[in-house]
């Protein structure tokens, strides 16, 4: 199950930080479905390094679609998407082998692997692979828009910065859409707050966590499976792969723990011959089932753990404490990158079930 | 993948909250591993109604194995788990057919369904169902304690009432196993406290919410998969499950989006010849592996969604409003019967890694 | 993987031939399917022991439903089906466990399993629990049916004697149905023949083997996936599921290997405003996919290996030689109680492309 | 599942006959594995066109890996192998796509694929796209083969011409190796006779059908898993994965059919301290686990459906009879180059067993 996600539609994603090549293969695609180049590129362009208050890595990030495309429409054969990486830099690491850096999968991918891990730029763990994750989600996204599901996100907040909250049975697509556009927030004035944080803490050498509220509308009612297959669950095993994702939460989340049944439950009303909702408390979903309501779900991101500032560590061929400062280049909250990574993830999620 | 879970060894579940049988099938478990059923009774027995707090419903919840099991060892072939449904009472939901309760799976079921779901309490999608979820979980978890792991839950917080959080580091098994006596809170003095409020939220015809923080210690460093395979992916997976999770964190969770790196990364030193962690903030996982911490988690439970005080919903076939009020035999708080619960997703979980 | 098969609609299969309880649970089923509990005891009574020919061994085979229907149709949750081991006779292998029977799992499992293997009767290895995959087999063949897919198969040799063959290009529904009623044999015929071989064969405390031909007619085109997937794969990964299978061929099969291109190749024409076969070396199957000829297979049956004639084994214990004998009530022939275990390994195989 | 196979090692294989790449990923590789190239290369080389009584399109077939390997050695990471189309001629198929070449997957193809397909040289169904499987194959038979396994295979068949077959209790390492030098036969004074009679083929326009006949020795009893899981499903799921695969039997297959129990049943003799098999006739598999002995089993091929010599077919079209004569490159008999490709096949259904 590792780096495959998916049941009809299954999504396998390889590569290293600093390999030759990373990449995904979608496997299950329908026949016949277009796949709009240069709407992937905008949407991959939106992770991509290289904007304000990101990592100076310079990857361009250009999908290359090997297999599964005839003319512009999938033909039916698994889609594979190849990405070079372009501007790696394995002597950035050499020192690190030995030091396992806070925060990072080293201390235990090295267990793991016994020491056969790829530890250059964090290997398969990295974040550098949300490029193909990207580039799968963004495809299937396509797919889905054609089929009136709209996914959206933003950043909550960064740090402590807070955007506005999106209105829980909204179904406008057009707010949607504008957060495609430019910084990732509904309160275009929280850009600058934001921006100044991270450039700010960036000079401090340090990092900051934040929050990504993603929704997706056009969803009918009835979609998901019982049990494991909901659509609780099958987002959460996609957003968790994530790198830096510590916390999931569907509508209330964590406040409904402090709430009322009678305050949490989300009452009907009858509009257009059919149960509609008076609120949207579940964020969309009971029992794992869509219940009509826009899917609203937030991701909490820790900090970018490499950090300049110095921290604890230990050598490994030595076993003795050893302090390190992970130089490079890095984004001081990688929850600003990950906007299109989660909105990527629910695509994944929600594929098996619309497609 | 609706009610079946994991790779290696996998969970099937089945069975209606008012159907004849509920029960589950485990496959792939290794042979020769002994199944101590007065253990399994009283990991069951933590579940089960009756206690005080909880719905008047009565079962025994009397887990009988028909299959997989021999002279007390399994055998290799999957292992069947039946439970009776001692206590069923159908008539209590005749009424409800029409009118979907606000908070359950009635409507989206019912659209998913197409009018032929089991609507008596809730059908698949009841609560009921943890009692096999349970089983299923209670025998993996003896398998993993013969493995050093222990799993251990308590109610966090219920309807506001907190209780105290484990120590991040704790490695202590008597800590574990003393939750499993009694009310499930680690202070003690806020039983009264908790039980007050549920039996003064049940008066009132209403309900909370509530909060499970959930370890596993024991744990080797290394375990889990990237990407999708995990631990966090496949904990969320199995959680989510549960009925009424409505949010999941790791470590810090959500408050690490608002701390910094070097505040949320977790050094390391050494310490009997191998790397250990000076702080836990990330719950035992790094780049979903085992970091050699106790793994450490909290899911947010929405109030019980069945509630006597009147709330809107609609007449599914005259499509006009109605008042409903859920009537039976209902917990004030879910959280509570659910901190077994939350230990048996854990066990599914892990056991695909470690078995 | 073990007793577990299909995607969308999962089978799972538990139970030892002298166990308590032997079953199966069928997940994914659509909702509102009618299941005919009447067809199913009919299609189960064609596997049941007792016929003409059979083991001796008494057993009903009554399929209790014990989750999954409602009022007689599929509500969406799993379905169980249960099964009593009425007549089990533990006792009569205890003499076995040290000695492994020939040409059963009985070793292999030894080592497998370490000595805790359910050693009666073959446990979960036996013909036995054949009963629950042709309950789920059964239940999946009437949605297929309902969908206009009808499997029929026959005993195409037993011992040497052969009944004659199907005709590739039939689409005749009848024929398949009087496949049901009394011995399954085209040419009615071979039965008075084929029984006497039978018979003789039991009293020389010997067994023969046979070879089972299946076809499903009412498949569109098109059906099936590429590569790992196709309808050959899937057929062969549920009938070689049935025990004794030892070899599996489609259309001209084996006998391909010695026709040239221009003999084996199936030309079209166009009938009906479509293109049409016209032959069907290829059984249906073109790179995996239906061609909308007749799915055509067959299935080569070992001879049952319990015999009472004397064979050469070993005392684990002791680790020397010892004559064998086994003693009972067993089939002469599996093949012929293996006909509607072949046309459920079918139904298996094809409700994944079909529901 | 179509283009994936495998639990615990999973390979994805993508691509097209006359895309801009084919390839594979295998997900799930144990770290610190060796992958000799050259004997990667080696392996491919057997299944490349340009041999004698092969296609003379050329192809290169360089495998080039781009993740997954760090000097020499798996990370652990999927690895990903990548190999280019370099004497794509789609301009061959221009003519075709308005007529199904029989015995293709080209109509079922176009029915599933709603036209969509890439028709151009069978696109994703292609015996091209075995380029890639037995780079899936090749990487993971040196992992088996440093763990004991070994697995060889040869031409049993071709036309009608036959090889020796393989003693079915040999244990001789060397008898399989040899098999990779040079014509894939075991009596080598066949070779000039199948060259003649492939090579006379050719010249008629037609094709010739074949069989392989495949060993793999090394491996312990009590490998696989029962009922669905076992050695003979899992094998049968892979090597059906073959093109032009029609028939599977292991060890005395559909001749046993014809045999007694007495005759079939292969006895146990006491043997270094543990059960030894007298005679093979169940090829290495019982109950779907391994006993010990060899693992023996034989594919079926059908003549190559590319034939010069015309067939009737129709013009989808226009929907009328249209006769049509295949041009371009083929082998005569695609069991020849297919030997290689059934040992992947094999590899790819022992991988999950033994690592």
């Amino acid at each position: 199950m590792s780096s495959i996600f998916g049941n009809k539609i299954r999504v396998s994603i390889f590569g290293q930080s600093h390999g030759e090549k990373i990449g995904c293969v979608l496997d299950g695609l329908p026949a016949g479905e277009a796949v709009d180049l240069v709407a992937l590129r905008q949407f991959l362009s939106r992770r991509a390094p290289g904007q304000a208050g990101t990592t100076a890595r310079r990857e361009t990030d250009e999908p290359h679609i090997v297999s599964g495309l005839l003319n512009g429409f999938t033909c039916g054969a698994p889609l594979c998407v190849l990405m070079d990486n372009a501007d790696a830099r394995p002597a950035d690491y050499d020192a690190l082998k030995d030091t396992p850096r806070p925060g990072h999968a080293d201390y235990p991918a090295h267990v793991k692997y016994r020491g056969f891990e790829d530890i250059r730029g964090g290997g398969h763990f990295s974040g550098r692979l949300t490029a193909p994750f990207c580039a799968a989600g963004g495809i299937l996204m396509q797919l889905l828009e054609r089929r009136g599901v709209f996914i959206g996100a933003h950043l909550l907040s960064a740090g402590g910065v807070r955007d506005r909250a999106l209105d829980p049975l909204f179904t406008d697509r057009e707010t949607l859409l504008s957060l495609r556009l430019g910084f990732p927030v509904l309160d275009k004035a929280r850009e600058a707050q934001m921006r100044a944080l991270l450039e700010e803490t960036r000079l401090e050498g340090d990092s900051v966590g934040g929050v990504v509220e993603c929704a997706a509308i056009g969803l009918p009612a009835g979609l998901g499976e019982p049990m494991f297959g909901g659509i609780e669950n099958r987002v959460a095993q996609a957003v968790f792969a994530i790198p830096a994702v510590k916390g999931l939460e569907f509508g209330e989340g964590f406040a409904a723990s402090v709430l009322k049944g009678s305050e949490n439950n989300d009452g009907y009303t009858a509009r257009d011959g059919r149960p509609s909702l008076l609120s949207n408390h579940a964020g969309g979903v009971l029992g794992g089932l869509s219940d009509g309501a826009p899917l609203l779900f937030r991701a909490a991101f820790k900090p970018t753990p490499s950090i300049r500032r110095p921290q604890p560590s230990v050598s490994l061929s030595r076993m003795e404490e050893k302090t390190i400062s992970v130089q490079g280049r890095h984004d001081p909250c990688v929850a600003l990158r990950a906007v299109p990574c989660v909105e990527a993830a629910v695509a994944l999620a929600l594929a098996d079930f619309l497609l």
